[in-house]
């Protein structure tokens, strides 16, 4: 039987990969960033639109979708890609995380969890089997091992527990699966103890996975820890199988993560502080509201060559994000993803002609420059 | 000194004109549906999806743009169009319209508009001259003279003391003009009474305008009394000069109206309606949150090509209303918009065929059609 996905190296330069993910839904060139399309969609943006400036891989949320519209009626409309129009491959996540977070637990135990909707306060379980049930109904391309993603700070008992239940929900999930065009990863756990990401990654990774993730970052804990325990959980994955590295996040993040061997990411901070009218540049962050860009002629990134910079100034984006235009909340995401699609384009360049280190370097030296400049609007 | 706009009549059928409107900013072919961009932005459009539909001339609301961001800064950056990154020519309305509806009017007396702006209370005033000052500084293609838009119900007395004093306004906007490349409108009022449309136009079109407007309508008044003082008020318009039926309409009574010799027609119908999940289709009206389109498998309007209608079934457009998603809003404004702009296309190119009475008489059993299947949901 086929592999549901194939994961072709082309170059490597230090622990860094540049590589083709090939899915049911296309090619994906890593390392890739992943927009967040919660709800089968990406805020603010059109399908067109993501797949115009090179996108081939979102996240879904099964989550969301499981409760709207429902995972029967995603499959009866030929799975998520299909249903939100998206020309490419889409990655969903199990729907552990948003059930911990946004909904109401009643119950976490061995079996899984048992919650109550945020929409209308129904109760729901979700299980390692369950999780992949409905992502086999949504039909994506990735889906995510239902796991416990490990809150931020834990005690080394609790983190240990937890890391333990994630492990033999993965082998359910794994068992559990049907789909042979839809590949599984699993996550690796363990909090910021070294010894448990070990433990964690070899539990994860003796299983016949397609792919393997680090979860349980991004939560809380200091950036050093983060990139402590990222490096440590990237440098246990099989080198031969995609790396992905779930819900982080800056550029400066991407860049040095990249640099550990991750090939996905995935993050709401490009869409959501789009929205927030916040703005990733190549000269730092924007804050488009501020009084300084009333008179401003200058595109938001004058090197850029994203839609919104190449049609409107600072002047007009600040007027239509104070006066609360939809359009600010299209153009600022636009531009965001076109800058994170770039940044790691740029990365896939460096590594394939082995120039990651001077790639990495110009950034940092590009961020302190910006912070000379404006001091809280570091990348 | 050459005209700021040239109209040229292509063809004519009956009343019906097929003409093209040449301004600074470039030709707009007639008959013509202005999409209005209050605060220099069509709601949920990017200036660029206009164009690639056709629109060539769209509206913009002097009132809003003059509490914010203030005509200075909108001349600073080059006039309206270019602030808003439109490549094509912009209408602006006087600011009366908005004085009267949406601020605290303090006066209105001969001298002119008293009233407190609706986004922070300061007292300002609007005058003849200073509406024709501000539009001049946004720098739009059409400018439209200050007006009193009389309300519905009005007794006769009121109505004429209303469109005299419109007359004076009138004479003082021109007087006032300085632009040589900007056209200034007159408008013709009177209410419902057809004595005062008579007078209104004599006066009115006794004056230099570049082109004459209908205003007063579609303030409440029923559906025949609108269609007739319309009709009307055209009929008294010279037959050279572009004529503008404002706020109005529907599909229906933009069709009915060119039939009478209106070129340009504004109205929030196809933008508002989509925000509220309302389409206009070649069916009729779909209200897409409606369960009926569940599970609906079929594009919003199956004869229609626009991107939402090629891209998104009804299924997914529902579920996108139904979260609140932003591409709703997109989708459905772009369809309407789309639908609206075809119906011009088919106007012009039935009047240059001389078939426009058989369009009408088709569009007209198309409603009839529709009504039979959804008696609520009529174009």
């Amino acid at each position: 039987m086929a592999a549901p996905i194939r994961f072709e190296v082309r170059a490597r330069d230090g622990a860094a990969r540049a590589a083709t993910l090939v899915t049911a839904h296309g090619e994906v060139p890593t390392p890739a960033f992943m927009p967040v399309g919660t709800r089968a969609a990406v805020k603010a943006m059109s399908p067109d639109e993501l797949i115009a400036m090179g996108c081939r891989l979102v996240l879904a949320n099964a989550y969301h979708l499981a409760l709207r519209p429902g995972p029967e009626l995603v499959e009866q409309m030929g799975g998520v890609a299909r249903f939100m129009g998206f020309k490419g491959a889409v990655l969903t996540d199990s729907g552990g995380f948003q059930a911990m977070s946004l909904a109401k637990i009643n119950s976490i135990d061995e079996h899984g969890i048992v919650f109550r909707s945020h929409l209308d306060g129904s109760r729901l379980a979700l299980t390692p089997e369950s999780a992949v049930r409905i992502q086999e109904q949504l039909g994506s391309d990735i889906m995510m091992s239902l796991d416990e993603c490990t809150s931020y700070p834990v005690d080394h008992a609790r983190a240990k527990a937890s890391m333990e239940l994630t492990a033999r929900w993965a082998r359910r999930g794994l068992e559990a699966r049907r789909s042979a065009t839809q590949a599984l990863f699993g996550i690796v756990q363990g909090s910021v103890y070294p010894d448990l990401r070990r433990t964690s990654a070899e539990q994860i990774t003796a299983l016949p996975f397609d792919g393997f993730a680090a979860g349980g970052l991004s939560v809380g804990e200091p950036k050093p820890a983060m990139l402590e325990m990222a490096a440590l959980s990237a440098s246990l994955m099989p080198a031969d199988s995609p790396h992905y590295l779930m819900g982080v996040g800056t550029p400066a993040d991407l860049i040095a993560c990249v640099a550990m061997g991750y090939d996905l990411f995935d993050c709401v901070l490009p869409t959501r502080n789009a929205r927030n009218g916040s703005a990733f540049t190549s000269e730092g962050r924007v804050s488009i509201k501020h009084s300084r860009y009333l008179r401003d002629e200058r595109p938001l990134d004058p090197r850029c060559t994203c839609r919104c910079c190449t049609g409107f100034s600072r002047a007009y984006l600040r007027h239509l994000y104070v006066s609360g235009e939809i359009l600010a909340a299209r153009a600022l995401t636009e531009h965001n993803l076109f800058f994170y699609a770039g940044l790691m384009r740029e990365a896939q360049a460096a590594i394939a002609s082995r120039t990651y280190d001077a790639l990495s370097k110009a950034f940092a030296a590009g961020i302190s420059e910006v912070s000379e400049q404006a001091k809280d609007h570091v990348v």
